[in-house]
């Protein structure tokens, strides 16, 4: 179950030929209502695709939406104003078959960048999209199948609560190659709640999940995160209990995007500890995350501790205070490194299980922060050498 | 030549058996002046290694050096106070042998992180090196060899001047893997300088050349920059053609660090034009050069244009104003992004030189910047998983 296991919701998932596989291109999730809230959360990449500038504008104008339109194999991304022009086009044929207004449609594209879609077979597919629509588990599947590019399996989850639900899809494999594969979700719900309050739902669940899973800050242009309220249920949760829920989804999708990191060999879990504050431990552990070096040291199975202090060297003093000489990390559990200094024997260390947890300890204050990551293997290289081409 | 081509220095490079090779690991610079000048150029790492606290401290309230001890084979960085003690009682050897005080000895180091150096050896060596100290081209080049970690070829350079010369060495495979080849370079000069002009001099120089150099952002816990002046030719040059000699050493050197990225298979230059400021300019290139996804595309001879726009956009509008409507982008001089949008088609572009010409223009201003960087291969990946183990 997925985005329709909350009440209000229909999905559909279609081949509509705009990847050159015969694999599902194009998704269409539906809210039924009563309530049509919508929030979103996108990209700060200052090189936005097309779909991104029109469901930005229209969901920050509106607050609502009837529907989403998600499309794989192609990202609409630096097509300029013929671009535009399609997402448009997308929106008001979509609005025409959910008899609605263009601006409560809104548009997801995923794929390459600097390529026009192939609009024809796109407006066909849609048509077979919107008569396929269904509530059916089934239906929110094919839409989680439509949306991938180089995910290996679907992304969905369901979260259960007294007498409403969060259901959600996800597409990006892993974050070991967001610029290919943008991270796209749609969350569904049938709580009722306000704009407001599913805006800042949203916003506090995607600030501690999708913004800390980090590979190589190769933000994409078309990165998108929709959250979609029907008040089906009836329910009108208190807003930290939305927040709540919304959290949980999106850490669970989240988690899926780290596991499905095509050719990565270890997931790592950073977690930077006692920093002066939220933000300090934030950008220390990003930075870690962010280093080819030790990331390539994980690949080799090796707990290169050195790559780890060097990294969160970088980090300016007045943005991370802390001591070099008291710093401490530890790799699965061993200490390899005591107040800046040799720790634990490195091969006591076992790097055998996929998952992989660096924990640093600044020793400057009491905040706390994880990024995930994944490990920088050949297969990352050859993936992303190998994509336009 | 390299280091003794400038009157008034002499080298040695000798196997100490530091490393487990018998390669040379120990090298010795030394200046007989008459004068003593010195100037140093540092990691910004919070992690410093011993021998940078050391030698930043001693330059700093020194002003002068007599000599500069340099081993492979070891970083000494990591290693707490009694790292600290090593680097001490190699000052106070060297400075036995040379007739001096400690702190006219400079100390650096480079290998792996973490790992006491063997002093036995290391001052066994010291003597030998000591003894062996000559003002031929060959000392220079042991010296040069003697730094070498996975470099697969010495880098040396000679300007020279009406009556002085700078010399210099460096090692560093690339910044392809900048934390295990951290960059030492010593710079030697028979001009006469003062300790403000040298330090000055040195300093316009890095900001354009080993600054600009850059893959990963690992910097290093040891990266250092030393440069001596003798004064033994007794021609003061003015304190711009100082600067600019040094420059163009620098300028040689930092080309040649390029180069010898193992496993790179091409030099990528990155210049950013029609930037606001010098400063937007090198920020936006710096972004384009850290982007994974782009380097591996280059490995991948695919001019991926979406991937640079995409990198450039992840800066803040207020860092480096510019309209991403309005960016160009050429590669090896086909323009594949006009305005934002597609350009020439790609396969336009002759991506097999090794040399690869990125162009970015913001037409935001009249500034522009040069990165210099390597694609990211396999090798890169085999290489840093493989160092430590």
């Amino acid at each position: 179950m997925s985005v329709t296991a909350p009440r209000g919701f229909r999905a559909a998932g279609v081949s509509a030929g705009i990847k050159t596989s015969s694999a599902r291109d194009l998704a269409l999730v539906v809210n039924d209502g009563p309530q049509h809230t919508a929030a979103g959360v996108f990209t700060t990449n200052r090189i936005q695709a097309a779909p991104v500038v029109w469901t930005q504008a229209q969901v920050r104008k509106e607050g609502t939406a009837r529907g989403v339109v998600l499309n794989s194999g192609g990202a609409n991304a630096a097509t300029g104003k013929a671009g535009y022009a399609d997402a448009e086009k997308t929106a008001q044929r979509a609005a025409e078959l959910l008899q609605t207004v263009p601006e409560q449609v809104l548009i997801c594209s995923t794929g390459l960048i600097g390529v026009p879609l192939p609009m024809d077979r796109l407006l066909t597919g849609l048509e077979a999209a919107q008569q396929q629509l269904s509530a059916s588990a089934g239906a929110g599947l094919n839409a989680a199948e439509a949306i991938m590019t180089t995910d290996t399996v679907t992304k969905t989850v369901v979260i259960e609560r007294d007498g409403w639900r969060v259901g959600g899809i996800a597409k990006g494999a892993g974050m070991l190659a967001p610029g290919m594969a943008t991270m796209l979700v749609v969350l569904t719900t049938d709580a009722a709640a306000d704009e407001k309050t599913l805006d800042a739902a949203l916003r506090s669940a995607t600030k501690v999940t999708f913004d800390r899973v980090d590979s190589d800050g190769c933000m994409s242009t078309n990165d998108t995160v929709l959250a979609l309220a029907s008040g089906a249920s009836e329910i009108t949760p208190a807003p930290e209990e939305l927040a709540q829920a919304l959290t949980e989804a999106s850490a669970n999708l989240a988690r899926q995007l780290v596991a499905d990191a095509e050719g990565a060999t270890h997931d790592i879990a950073i977690t930077v500890q006692n920093a002066s504050t939220e933000m300090a431990a934030v950008i220390v552990a990003r930075a870690i995350s962010r280093s080819n070096l030790f990331k390539a040291a994980v690949f080799g199975n090796d707990p290169n501790w050195g790559r780890i202090i060097s990294a969160a060297g970088t980090i300016p003093a007045d943005i991370a205070p802390f001591d070099p000489q008291e710093i401490d990390v530890y790799v699965n559990g061993v200490q390899v490194c005591r107040a800046g200094g040799v720790g634990e024997d490195r091969s006591l260390v076992d790097m055998s299980p996929r998952e992989v947890q660096v924990v640093v300890d600044l020793h400057a204050g009491n905040f706390e922060a994880t990024i995930w990551t994944n490990d920088l293997t050949h297969d990352y290289v050859h993936e992303n050498s190998a994509y336009s081409s």
